[in-house]
């Protein structure tokens, strides 16, 4: 379970301490103001000094069952700019589990080497199996298509940054939502906070019901549509993911869909003015390269707040913040 | 040859400085006795302050020509610890020996960027060939069949810290006692301190001939066994390593066998109360889990050792210590 | 282009504050000597101390789209004696790029993390493409058959160590001059500068045109030859390189010639007494082991002085120098 590892009695005041971070379930919206916080001290730190001390002497293991490099290079970069090191265990090849190790084996082993436990993993539910067997702080950097904690908070972060707020906005999701762990995990962590939904798929990739549910449930509203100029001159947030050609059985429906999510300069002339572009990168077409001038698009900003919350969360776990 | 390397004259105490680290033939008692009195004092400054600065500035190049997760991450978390940085090169695919290049030449290219060279490799004798070569210090972590002499410190430090003592013992080995490095170096550790041996395998994979001479001409004695019940009310440290299926041209061999080496905790209900039951990881099956929780299951405290013990022997090498 | 990156107008005198480094034609006699008088400073600083601080809190990407270990080690070292910290990306295997990113994508997220970014691709102008697209600077370790510019500058360098001076000179190259992209920018970095260049290879590995009008326009001569025989009485550089069997297309014609380009004692006992056996190594018998004992063998002082290099090219381009 989540939060469940002892914590000291002493004046250790934020509410991450030696915990895991394995879904966006567990951040209250006061948590997330306070990660939003640190991750903006993070952000002065680095800009004024490069980096700090204040995680030196510390170790974190980069358990990648399978590669993204984006995701295991952000989070080494954010040890390192806290003084911190890192052991990278970039792939099961190379790993005991080769020889057939289970992870709770290969978990409670690397916590004989480090403070803290990066984990990527193919399978739903790994980072919490992990966690119950460490007695060390495991962040869940992705399970399978469960969760990708970091990658909704660094997102959520991006929209707090560029517009000032996350609240009372009209975000549009835009591309695969049925298989994209990163919107049904930003959309989680944006209810209750009086945000307008509009999910854009083909109908093969519709957003899941039980998403689709936990929307209305929260008394918050969605609406779906096929076409981005449905939704684009309202909203404040467009999330942009790829539409995978691997998704589809007949490759007819593909090729009639494909062209609705390319994001252009076209496109976005009918948005506001005052709107961001996001996308969790990598892309591969969906957004046109002639987009990234556009001061609205924001992931290369993205990009660059994975950091800084990766470093606040890191600091938190570590009780450095 | 071993401690061939020059040392300078001066006020220099231990015996490793600037030595390598080839075979545990090399360690006498009394430098056993040094590495373990660091290795306690490096688990006080982890436990205290999670880490030191005694090897900041130096480099280690952790040169691995098959993979080991395990042991690569223990001595880069070793030093790490000690504020060291690390050059991984993990795998000979991305080496130049893919290019074709000799160890001669790998080792003295290395030596021009780091200041000591940890090397697993494939075949017997890479490590003193490498040493021969180098002039900063090399340290095997495995060669082949051959050796591991930092795998049986970290195994003798672990009884001493769990017994007390690493004399007057009777040590249970099970398994694949023929092809299993570990338990031949660290029956030659423990060699000349009135320990008695109960070697437990199938009849196939029994110590070879040599090193049960070893032992007959150091004095000390061992029986052998193919049953763990016939010994497990008497051990005191019960070392078990994996019976691997690919030993066996009959697979009926295997079959007949391999349940007699799995530890469960009815065998451990007829050990001693203070026993330790230890394990170089990873297992596959031959430790049941439930295991884990008896507080003789020494196996991951051991893994703990293996940072503390190799943390020693770097610091001894590069003269700090 | 090069050198175009913007710079601040205060106090920094060097030319290679966030700059790129592409080629070696950026690199004027000034700007090389500037760079050598670093790479000495450096050389005291790590003789001295093992290490310095002066990039400490600063994060380089080391982003190797084929694998590289001398060089990408050599890096790594340079980056760690300076104090700083690295991203190993390995293998594009590992890397966005096999889900389809761009070099531009995947450079202007890597830049968010940090600081500098070294690249080795196998497509010439790759280093070109990736400095057009991101702010901080790129340090070129290769493109394909193109650049190589750090390798010349450490040939460059070595040569002034060795022999006090890199003017007045008459430097033997052997081997395969046609693919070779080392000599090929060491003959450029040696332009201008009273450099005589013997030219020994197999027909059909000629230094290829370009490079010889480069020599003759600078007004330098060069003489081609067939056997180190010819040259190597009057020499004060040999830089060998290996005549690789892939490069025949009749196998006859190589084994014709492979035995010419082989450097022994017998080859040596022609050569000056004070003259230099320089090889980008990795070597595969182009250099019998019996010659490493020669103190006119410069290989691994040649290696040693790569990092010296590689620090100062980091230090400069970081506004450390």
């Amino acid at each position: 379970m989540v939060n469940s590892k002892p914590r000291p009695a002493d004046n250790v005041t934020n509410g991450l301490y030696n915990q895991d971070i394995l879904t966006v379930r567990q951040f209250t919206p006061e948590l997330v103001d306070y990660v939003f916080g640190v991750a903006d001290e993070m952000r002065t730190l680095v800009e004024r000094f490069g980096s700090a001390d204040l995680l030196q002497g510390k170790i974190m293991a980069n358990l990648f069952y399978e590669p993204s490099t984006r995701t295991s290079s952000s989070f080494m970069a954010a040890m390192q700019r806290l003084g911190g090191q890192v052991i990278p265990i970039n792939s099961v090849k190379y790993s005991s589990v080769s020889k057939g190790e289970s992870l709770a084996d290969t978990v409670r082993t690397l916590e004989c080497y480090a403070d803290v436990i990066v984990l990527r993993h193919y399978e739903v539910g790994a980072a919490a199996e992990a966690a119950h067997w460490a007695s060390k702080p495991i962040i869940n950097a992705g399970d399978g298509v469960g969760e990708h904690p970091t990658q909704a908070l660094l997102d959520a972060y991006t929209i707090q940054r560029e517009l000032g707020r996350m609240e009372n906005l009209t975000v549009g999701m835009l591309g695969d939502l049925r298989f994209g762990r990163t919107v049904h995990s930003l959309t989680r962590l944006l209810l209750n906070r009086d945000v307008t939904f509009r999910f854009v798929s083909p109908r093969l990739l519709r957003m899941p019901e039980e998403i689709r549910d936990e929307v209305t449930n929260a008394g918050d509203t969605f609406t779906e549509h096929r076409d981005v100029m449905e939704i684009i001159d309202e909203v404040d947030v467009l999330y942009v993911t790829r539409v995978q050609k691997e998704r589809f059985t007949d490759l007819a429906d593909y090729e009639r869909v494909k062209d609705i999510y390319v994001i252009t300069p076209e496109v976005l002339a009918n948005a506001k003015e005052k709107m961001v572009v996001m996308h969790p990168l990598p892309r591969v077409g969906e957004i046109a390269y002639e987009v990234d001038q556009d001061p609205r698009a924001a992931y290369f900003r993205q990009m660059q707040n994975g950091v800084f919350t990766r470093m606040a969360l890191l600091a938190a776990v570590l009780g450095r913040a």
